[in-house]
């Protein structure tokens, strides 16, 4: 029998040391809202990022001239260019530009894993152009969700069930066991994810926030085939 | 509306810092087989059990005259009485007795989690006096399962759903995302618990080792009203 390549699921940034191997590929997940944003970034003609766990760092960059997004706990900072909503990166403005971004949690994820073998950005708005790629790579892959503050979350797991499935599907891939529970919870939920959902902590967090727009969108899938990539301390477009 | 208490699930002992509060009280999971192989001890006359995270401290114990278990990678090690099988302990020997313990992931969870307002042993041999006594003690409850090696796994997973389950029936206990999570794959593994297990990582070590009756035996309910609980270095049974 041919050796088949694993796909598990890293369940919080923390746990990250405990899943690292040298030559994995690892797919950093923030459903709600940085990875969504990231990918609409780059389908709106960013041409690099520049994530950053602080926002000391990011006060920095703003400094020197860069346009910064900066959220924390689901709102905006002040003093910045952007939050992670992703309707903030549907703009003209971005073209061409290099954006430095910062988040609870997302940008946390890539901290954790940036000696990883390599590092993408998934996202719903990007899952078929991710999965496609991943099958091509001939490598084990980890799918890292950033949590709620180092705890897990719903929406992050039911996506990494989803590119789970998807990889299984292809027959090329064994899955670790969090993996297979984070698939299983993908199959309930895939007929209602929004509705599945609806329990989750940070989607309520944002839903009384008045966000439920942004909820639906970063739902939603293949808006864009952009798969973000971490090149030293840039995300840029894979190509 | 009044305030509910809350259940959740931490996934990994590695995680226990991120979920770790002054008033919680901690529930040990190791289903296979650590935490059952304790709850069949007490069931079984034990008077007292001291888990120890390291073969070092087994060591010392056992040459100081105590009996002991010691177990790595689901193999009793060499030296000592006992590995963490549950039918190791179904003896007259360990009557009014007090025994060490230390394996792979259920001591150290213990070992993690030893600073919680209170740490009690879980597993599906006692999961009906657990949850009755959880319900009646009007704090929050934090489900941590040992997993393998600071990995998640399935079993313990699969357990956690069936305690959240259980407490979310009394209408005093939310979740967090966690206990939502596997409250879901409990509900779709529980008509047929062993064969969801098939593809668990551990359980097929296991079955691979010849250990299908011990599986079965961590699988089945209610052997016991014990609920060990930790006091100091001991575990004893809860009155």
């Amino acid at each position: 029998m041919e050796k088949k390549l694993t796909v598990d699921v890293c369940l919080s940034p923390y746990l990250y040391p405990v899943y690292h191997k040298e030559d994995q590929i690892v797919v950093i997940i923030d459903i709600l809202r940085a990875t969504s944003a990231m990918c609409t970034a780059f389908e709106h003609g960013v041409e690099k990022m520049i994530p950053v766990a602080t926002v000391e760092e990011a006060q920095e960059y703003k400094k020197q001239g860069f346009m910064v997004g900066a959220e924390r706990n689901g709102i905006a900072l002040d003093g910045f260019d952007f939050g992670n909503s992703p309707y903030s990166y549907m703009t003209e403005q971005i073209k061409g530009q290099t954006i430095v971004i910062s988040t609870t949690n997302g940008t946390q994820a890539i901290e954790a894993a940036r000696n990883a073998y390599q590092v993408v950005i998934g996202a719903f708005t990007n899952i078929t152009a991710l999965c496609n790629w991943l099958v091509l790579q001939n490598r084990n892959v980890i799918l890292l969700c950033s949590g709620w503050k180092n705890r897990f979350n719903l929406e992050d797991s039911l996506f990494a069930g989803a590119v789970t499935e998807r990889l299984l599907k292809t027959n090329l891939f064994r899955t670790g066991d969090a993996a297979l529970a984070v698939a299983s919870l993908f199959e309930k939920a895939q007929q209602h994810p929004a509705t599945f959902l609806h329990n989750s902590s940070h989607a309520e967090r944002l839903a009384a926030m008045g966000l439920k727009e942004d909820i639906k969108y970063c739902l939603s899938l293949d808006k864009t085939k952009m798969i973000p990539v971490l090149e030293g301390k840039y995300l840029v477009k894979l190509v």
